[in-house]
């Protein structure tokens, strides 16, 4: 097809029509997609992660990626010769700017897109995707406005389209294995879950303009990949900025939206010392980012109350030297699980009391049934085999009109707590409200998360 | 001597009094300690703590037990055992009911007292002694409410008395190794900590009445040792209700009270199952004491803002199945240590990058300088050695007149966490202010925890 061009301007008058014909292009395009088994995909953001995501695609038989599109001709570039190689049809290219992707948008020719560009882009994205008819992949976190997690909320009961989080961590294979464990009653009703993004992105947040980790102290338009734009935001905001890899796993043990929600959190903030440092550091202090000031705090310290009555601590920690960790931990009123000793303890079930025992034979009798179903085809596929399962789950209910297991309403409660953060903090660890996205439906909803013998 | 008797109405009226004679009081009973060079020491509270403390006082030799004060005859009658074995000289003994206590305050031959009575007696006996003329070593917590902390630090001022706390935690040997890495700048500037107190007292807060751990469900009246008085605590009280064991190495660390303070804090408390699920699995659902209401959720977890900027993280976790931990961690710009895994990493020394190494090496180079000095001593002391410590630190600086190195503003920070826990919880995880105990001196307050070469 030949896609109308779409200028800045146009998009803006077009987004204020779009909501009138919202119905009659959804079933348009709904019955578009019913016509084909394989789900027709729109990739929007080229970078590494939307590369990564179209070499897995092409792996697979059910997808034909239709169309991409960046503001990055190198980058559309190696995906196209990813694809290339791999024996795929070439795609349809976007790449005349920041609002191209609404030329994209305009395909009729598109069962679903997947978003993985700078997260101010998601929420624009991924709302005039679903406007146009087309399902919605959207990399974490799905917006970084309240108001604007409302709209992908809006916007996807209005258009009946699906607007899936893209949270990988959910599919991690030890998280499965425990979520087993929570649901087989192991640790008994759960009392406690911690969580975070704990990950020294120095070197992702600068690097030398011309690979995308470290090697200098650049970032925006003198950073490559994620310098670009990811670093910006500790330069503007304090928060936990990037809360999805930590509260995905925990969202679904707690049945957050389905039985349970959030109810308040407050957010505490430590000083903000080692992005600086890392300029200085590497950089000289007459370097001329030794003069930024960064808003972003090293440790940001999150905790959630939940309405069945739980707690949940959220680490945010980029910032600083130290051994990546996810800092899960899961406790009920049997026992707990703890990632960073890889141990567990259950009362009557461990050898010792009061004794930590290795977490190591508990995961492999509890491993999933889907990791152990898909382990062979989820090797290799990046993140230890998550980036199978969370693409596998994007596709496989498409292709069937079902809803994604994680759902625009997981993708609002868990990215919310990025703008709840910065508010408690602005406030001064003032406790702030979780919206209810669901709108009371969170009460009859049944949990669906690792509950599909495919995904 | 033979001391006044004093029943409960003339306490109150004599405590009025008390106040204006404090000065003429103070001098007198200086001057009577400067006489001696043993530490003329009352021990208020012979249950198995106040035990233990009088059998390490009897292994020193410059400490005299002169009087003990129980309401339990059967304690007073072990303890005067201890003191027989041991070749001591028996103290005068004050065990007539609970107002006693003011009887062996009475005595003028006593330099300081040593508390180790049920939580909510630490605060009047405190005031009652430092207002007689003695110096005083308190076990944790201080004191329970806000108003009584001042309380203590108002007549501490007023009486040139000490208050310490008897933080046995602050004398563990990995605390001061790390105390000594942090003040060696291994971990650069501090950004973050976490402690707590994650124990499995279910069977400390229920006995069968006749031995201190287990064998039933009974507390108050019926139960036995801290079962008679600790458990009542989690009927009554939503909060942290033991947060100086975390807390305390922290403090030293962060130069609390001394270029340092604790802002503001939030608290967030879990449902409460566990002791209610002990009773109903120990003792049966007939059992009368399932029918009560615990107020204490499971896993409290407390967040402080320092004035320097860290954030610290507590956690209160007493009533569930679980390893014993303290949940110590210990992060700065150049790295962290966590307990939990026994590791550490830091920046530039550990052999890879991002990667935890066992922190054992680290503790052994770092060891503090006086617990090689006093290794031997400490042995079996109790407490993996941190009771000689603790104990040491009380009477040495008192022999020579000296402040203890946790004085009564760390007495009152540390302390008063458990109401400002309690508020916050009750708000609805509003943060609460800390009140600066040492109006201001704070910031010109030198540290002195772990620097002297005794104690």
């Amino acid at each position: 097809m030949s896609a109308k061009k779409i200028n800045r301007r146009n998009f803006i008058k077009k987004s204020a029509l779009v909501g009138a014909s919202t119905a009659f292009l959804s079933s348009r395009k709904l019955g578009a997609s019913q016509k084909t088994s394989n789900l027709r995909l729109g990739i929007i953001g080229t970078g590494l992660r939307g590369q990564w995501i179209s070499n897995l695609c092409l792996k697979r038989r059910d997808v034909d990626i239709k169309a991409i599109c960046d503001i990055d001709s190198g980058m559309i570039n190696n995906t196209l010769n990813i694809i290339k190689k791999a024996g795929g049809k070439p795609p349809d290219v976007y790449k005349n700017g920041q609002h191209d992707f609404l030329n994209l948008l305009q395909r009729d020719d598109l069962d679903a897109v997947y978003i993985a560009t700078p997260w101010e882009w998601h929420h624009p994205m991924a709302v005039e995707a679903m406007k146009q008819g087309m399902h919605v992949g959207v990399e974490c976190p799905a917006a970084l406005k309240v108001s604007e997690l409302w709209d992908l909320v809006n916007t996807s009961e209005k258009t009946n389209k699906h607007c899936m989080l893209m949270e990988n961590v959910c599919y991690r294979r030890d998280m499965m294995a425990v979520l087993n464990m929570v649901r087989k009653g192991l640790f008994g009703e759960l009392l406690h879950c911690q969580g975070g993004y704990q990950h020294d992105l120095r070197d992702v947040k600068f690097n030398n303009g011309r690979q995308p980790y470290g090697g200098g102290v650049e970032f925006n338009n003198k950073g490559f990949s994620e310098a670009k734009w990811r670093t910006q935001h500790s330069v503007d905001r304090n928060g936990d900025l990037y809360p999805t890899h930590g509260v995905g796993p925990i969202s679904a043990m707690l049945n957050i939206n389905r039985g349970n929600r959030f109810l308040h959190m407050t957010s505490t903030s430590s000083q903000s010392r080692g992005l600086h440092k890392h300029i200085v550091d590497q950089g000289g202090i007459h370097h001329q980012n030794a003069d930024i000031n960064f808003n972003l705090g090293d440790i940001v310290t999150s905790v959630i109350k939940c309405s069945n009555g739980q707690t949940i601590v959220l680490s945010h920690d980029t910032s600083s030297p130290r051994p990546y960790s996810l800092n899960f931990r899961v406790q009920g009123t049997e026992g707990l699980w703890m990632v960073d000793n890889n141990s567990i303890y259950i009362q009557g079930l461990s050898k010792e009391e009061h004794q930590w025992e290795s977490d190591a034979e508990y995961l492999k009798k509890y491993d999933h049934p889907i990791w152990k179903k898909y382990e062979n085809q989820a090797a290799g596929s990046g993140h230890g085999g998550m980036d199978f399962f969370i693409l596998n789950a994007f596709i496989e209910p498409l292709k069937k009109g079902l809803a994604p297991p994680i759902d625009v309403y997981d993708a609002a409660s868990m990215s919310v707590i990025s703008p709840l953060s910065e508010k408690s903090i602005k406030l001064g660890s003032a406790p702030v409200k979780f919206p209810d996205f669901t709108r009371g439906k969170w009460k009859k909803n049944q949990p669906v998360f690792g509950l599909n013998e495919n995904y």
